[in-house]
């Protein structure tokens, strides 16, 4: 029984997660694309080996350290989708991960191809050009992706492909429209590195709000990670409905009064994501009309309608997070309910950030 | 060396560390305040026996593993400065840990009073009740202070006193505004209980940013977190300067161009706050002039003025936090250099929210 556990916890509902799962792998099987997805949301090797049998060809991550997690997991197919920084201590975990697995490595300058370079070598391991379609992060703008593949090919290392992050797409009605800017910047760096002579271009975009919007005709690989649990900025994004929130942060009421009750699932549970576009720092999917006002560290402050009537003292109400990586991050575990079982999965990768 | 460490990691420089301490200490030994440090900002043992040994009466903590933590490593006066619903598991543990430490918890319903009362019976555990000063999150107003007072009274929990946050003195210019607030909720709740028959009322406030403007004629007690550390938060704010910012977040430089670059310490390492009056999403302490225009999971988009010299890749670049207590919780260790000489200190406490 989950009345029993101490709040806050993250929830996970196995029916919803495997649903998502399956319907992110059949949307890219749909539609021709390689499905990479990102395991920097869950974190969890139990749910990567879910993505994997369900036809996912290998993981994307953001770090090396998650790399070594996962590959200590058991996974074989690793894309670190980051321009990492080779020298140092961080090239040796590289070259030691690249030994372990089919490896690809991000990269968007000279000079980390050349780092890579001295990294790699003598591996199988291949890096991806990073291109900028619009989010201004990292990636060079696409007319300099031949630049960088140079560098890497000189350096000893081989090209797999060029990718993006259509990060400008978390924004209401943006997602189309960061779905063409992806196309268009990937299309015209892989088009420079084919006549190049580089040949067997990997063509890998993709992010949960414009998953739908991918043109498949440019893209050859997906890599969204918001996904496989959803959270609250898709549901306001209209990604995707409440019925597809597969984690939620349980809470206590431990305070109620003046059309407001307070939960003990707060920033530091939730984490504090809140885009200027969200209605609030969190939604409470069995109250849609309700509102998350206030993110303290340890409370949520929740507003509902005039009317409305309060939870009681000592209820338990659940919370989906705005960033569902975020939260996964402050975890150490998942309360997942199998079958009217509670069984807890470890967060294996928390805090792997370097 | 630090140098040879993976990046992101937070560094904690020993000697502001250590001036804050006495800073603080000092202010509240002028003003004839008893100081009770928030150790949720820091979640080190370590820390925390410097804040005893610099004055501090005891502990304040935001949860009751917080408490259990504090109390394995040694501490011997807490309280759990929240309304804490004391059912179930939450209320053995309560009691519990009220039989090692010298133990308040706060309240600010009848019915969580009721709760305490079962919870505590025949322990030496009190209560302190929770009013709220004008931040609308947990407390009554003042003017109910006595009910829940009373409820505990006939729950057969003792009453030690009357707490407040004054949480919204976090902006701009309102520090002063809301310590006069702080003070007024304060004195009319603890009049309230001595006109009934309470005696000895302790009189808890303070926070980082007001805490220059508490009014000692009515406060017994402070308990700033934020103030042993600092963050860019509180430069921005105006209630200390650069060089009293004791934890930064280092990263590595992993793209640069364009004006910008893009460091590896992310929104995993520095937490996602970013109120509306922040400037960006936390500041580089040696680059005042720049901007963290965007914070992903694992990027920092860094802006520097025009005609700025940007770090070169792979340069190591500090950055100070906008709220330091999330950035805490996310890590697991702090790199501290004690003249000269690196060591660690675990976050023992990062992610205890039940």
């Amino acid at each position: 029984m989950t009345d029993a556990l101490a709040t806050p916890y993250l929830a996970v509902d196995l029916d919803v997660l495997s649903r998502n799962i399956e319907r992110t792998a059949g949307w890219a099987r749909e539609h021709g694309l390689r499905l990479r997805p990102h395991a920097k949301t869950h974190k969890s090797p139990e749910i990567a080996r879910r993505q994997i049998e369900s036809g996912a060809v290998g993981l994307t991550v953001a770090t090396v350290a998650e790399g070594e997690i996962f590959c200590r997991a058991g996974a074989t197919d690793l894309f670190v989708a980051y321009p990492v920084w080779a020298a140092g201590e961080r090239g040796a975990r590289l070259r030691a991960l690249a030994q372990r697995v089919a490896l690809r490595v991000g990269v968007d300058s000279v000079e980390g191809a050349q780092h890579l370079g001295i990294a790699l070598a003598g591996t199988s391991a291949t890096v991806m050009v990073e291109v900028d379609c619009g989010m201004r992060r990292t990636g060079v703008p696409a007319g300099e992706a031949f630049e960088v593949a140079r560098a890497a090919d000189r350096a000893g290392v081989r090209v797999a492909g060029v990718f993006t992050f259509p990060g400008h797409g978390y924004a209401p009605g943006a997602a189309a429209r960061a779905a063409v800017e992806e196309a268009a910047a990937l299309a015209e760096a892989a088009e420079l590195l084919r006549t190049n002579g580089f040949a067997d271009i990997e063509v890998s975009g993709g992010s949960t709000p414009t998953l739908a919007h991918s043109d498949a005709t440019v893209l050859t690989e997906v890599r969204p990670g918001v996904s496989v649990f959803n959270d609250a900025q898709q549901v306001e994004l209209g990604t995707c409905g409440w019925e597809d929130v597969a984690l939620t942060a349980v809470g206590t009421v431990v305070s109620r009064g003046g059309g407001r009750f307070v939960l003990d699932a707060g920033a530091k549970v939730l984490g504090a994501d809140r885009p200027g576009w969200a209605t609030g720092a969190g939604r409470v999917p069995s109250m849609p009309d309700a509102r998350v006002v206030l993110l303290s560290e340890h409370h949520a402050v929740v507003e509902v309608p005039a009317g409305a009537v309060l939870p009681e003292l000592g209820e338990r109400v659940a919370v989906a997070p705005n960033h569902v990586c975020a939260a996964a991050n402050l975890a150490r575990e998942y309360v997942v309910t199998v079958a009217g079982r509670v069984t807890r999965w470890p967060v294996t990768a928390a805090g792997a950030n370097t």
